[in-house]
């Protein structure tokens, strides 16, 4: 595998959750195969478990991590093509993402949308351009549109955690009080499209994500209805796709409850605002399954790492 | 041991003296000890000898530093029980210390006091939350009360300094300008109430340390009194105690000269001002031991490491 | 070698460039020599080249590298001989150094000129402290006057791309709307000096840099003259010397174009900022050696960690 930016980059879900379970078994079977590699972390936004599962699932390969704060540590980047750069930005991504490339084996970025302008996030400008200049593989840790670790994490969680050969999955929206990206939620919803599940969302009118992410995936306005006989609820606040970036919404009719829950398990990639998305009584339940989500979150990136160093 | 949050977790610090000069005379004989381990170090707030020293004592021991600034790298953390999580933090600490526990084999958090709320600084709350929520073991890198890395370091230094079997050891208030913790204060006397030391503390009046910690130490509020015959001067400033986090006194009488240390030798923490706390004549003497009390925590740290990986 | 603070520090270039090239060719031979060695690396400043390059040297050497951002995660440091240190200043250097010391067996620092006060910034204050009060060796990762890394790089990739056995190579200021430090174009101006090729240095009137750095090297105010047959064009811009630290010229003709360059080879150390120093036509074509400068800087920082960690 070259890169990995996209659930899209997925060849066989099936085959690559059953790996990643292989290694979650056996950690630090492959500790040789990243000897003397270097992966590169570049941040630009926060970030605690893609950061700490990141190096954890490199550092289980004989990696090297590196990480950088791009804001804090470094020079402000210029994206555009043929700009006359006499404003803020310091050093283009030309050199930026070739230069990082001489140190680093593999380069992992994180990257958030503008939640402002829908086209230009939609263009994945930051991602794209290190797909396109850097000379060595990309992997995203989320990026404008997707977030393809936590979406493959969340596959893995749901097929270590089934009882039935085709389990029924709800993604519901909950309330919040910021504009969210539609990352999480986009990653997930190819996720469950690729697997044998049953899979509908759940969200309030005017919060449809992208009809090019749904497709023919089931929507409805009810949760109620939605929630029937679900065998898993993945949560998770995203602001309108339509009226781009904007909180229209924060009713807390949508939160998730004990009650709505019934037998469900409970999925949401963290970090989760309790009593606005979802109650303690849900979160401090056994049908919780964060916390395991979060540990597959080393597993996902160590399989994805692997495929790579095995083509290096 | 599980965790080391406080000098009280030293069972006999006899012992672990002599346990740490051994490794300090052979640092890297358990360098096999912590392999595929790793040590997280999250900081909510600024350190230097800390911060390097906890590093080098796990490299010491074979194991992967990652370093987390949690404010600037991460999120806001909630630490109030049911909240309804509609302000700043974006993730509670029930949720951040489980799955840092993912990642981690063992824990470290610094997390200083406000100095404004003495009930909420004594309850550690911080540093409690982490025992509670995360399932690996905690290391206190300093917290609201207490250092306790630095007290049992301390106390390493004077194993190695002394010439007598009972060493009189004086800690001496010095004037600051801004409002310091007690936490470096009480751990050393933590430490040296478990040592066969002769100790004293002094203070000028409304600096009492909190007699939970002071116990029958006795404290006197003339410093030429309190540094007769005295082997150790350990000097460090701390705010009022009763009134509570605030500055009441700072007579530059208080700071500690050649003239007044004698034959003495000076201790410190560091950071520490010149020519406030303490005059250059006594920092730039041989009299002064703070380079290899900062050396001493290198070792300090790793035996603690050592002895929570070999009950891992 | 003690320390590498100065192109000085390289007692014969040529030798330097053949074992640097040497390490090019085979980066992990010397993976033992750093073992279980610690390297600090200590940014006054940002970063991206240095602060990579420098890490992953360290690595390919088998050591431990700890970044720390002096600013942002420690306290801030007092310079002053004597200064009662009441003000915003926590530690003095003196300790700082020392205590940096005890845990890293290398200490490597970055601090840029204040370009406001021309004697304190030709005094070197940061860098020269660190000598003096670390007990390690110390490598400058760019300081107020000189960057001896890049400088050495610099000359390293001429050696790597010359085609003719004495090169003709200019060095040539270009415009920038900040004001820029010397300290890149001072160390490449060493370095050329002790190199075999025709060295000229090109800059507006009012910009000649210090006459302790240029001595006898030919400099023309008309760029179109000093290009003249030139093989390689290596450009920079930097703030007035005379008028220190002053921007007097923004002329747009200064900047570096595919026609003013001829056949010549085209360096910057990078960041640069495109169409205001340079057209994009010249960085886009084969004639840019910036990335190979950039990928030369693990080597460059190699062999200088290789030469202090054989006398360590």
């Amino acid at each position: 595998m070259k890169n990995y930016t996209s659930i899209n980059d997925i060849d066989n879900i099936n085959t690559w959750i059953k790996e990643a379970r292989e290694i979650k078994a056996n950690p630090f079977e492959n500790i040789d195969l990243g000897k003397n590699k270097t992966l590169g972390l570049l941040f630009f936004n926060s970030s605690l478990r893609t950061r700490l599962s990141t190096q954890k699932a490199a550092l289980n390969l004989g990696m090297n991590p590196i990480v950088m704060n791009v804001s804090g540590d470094a020079w402000g980047i210029e994206f555009g093509d043929g700009t006359i750069m006499n404003g803020n930005t310091a050093e283009h991504i030309k050199e930026a993402a070739a230069v990082v490339s001489q140190y680093c084996n593999v380069i992992a970025v994180r990257a958030f949308p503008s939640l402002t302008d829908k086209e230009k996030d939609e263009s994945e400008q930051v991602l794209k351009s290190f797909v396109k200049f850097a000379s060595v593989p990309i992997v995203s840790m989320e990026s404008a549109t997707g977030h393809p670790l936590q979406g493959f994490t969340d596959a893995i969680t749901i097929a270590e955690n089934t009882t039935k050969k085709r389990p029924k999955v709800v993604l519901s929206w909950a309330p919040h009080i910021k504009a969210l990206p539609h990352a999480v939620a986009n990653s997930f919803t190819q996720a469950m499209q690729k697997m044998d599940v049953e899979f509908v969302i759940t969200n309030p009118e005017g919060y449809n994500l992208s009809p090019d992410i749904t497709k023919d995936t089931k929507i409805f306005h009810n949760q109620e209805e939605a929630f029937k006989n679900a065998d898993f609820v993945y949560t998770k606040n995203w602001s309108s796709y339509d009226d781009y970036g904007k909180v229209l919404n924060t009713d807390p009719n949508w939160m998730i409850t004990k009650e709505k829950l019934g037998t469900a398990k409970f999925m949401h990639c963290l970090p989760v605002r309790r009593n606005l998305i979802v109650e303690d009584a849900v979160l401090d339940s056994e049908a919780s399954l964060v916390i395991e989500q979060s540990n597959n979150r080393t597993f996902a990136a160590q399989l994805v790492l692997s495929k790579i160093l095995k083509e290096l």
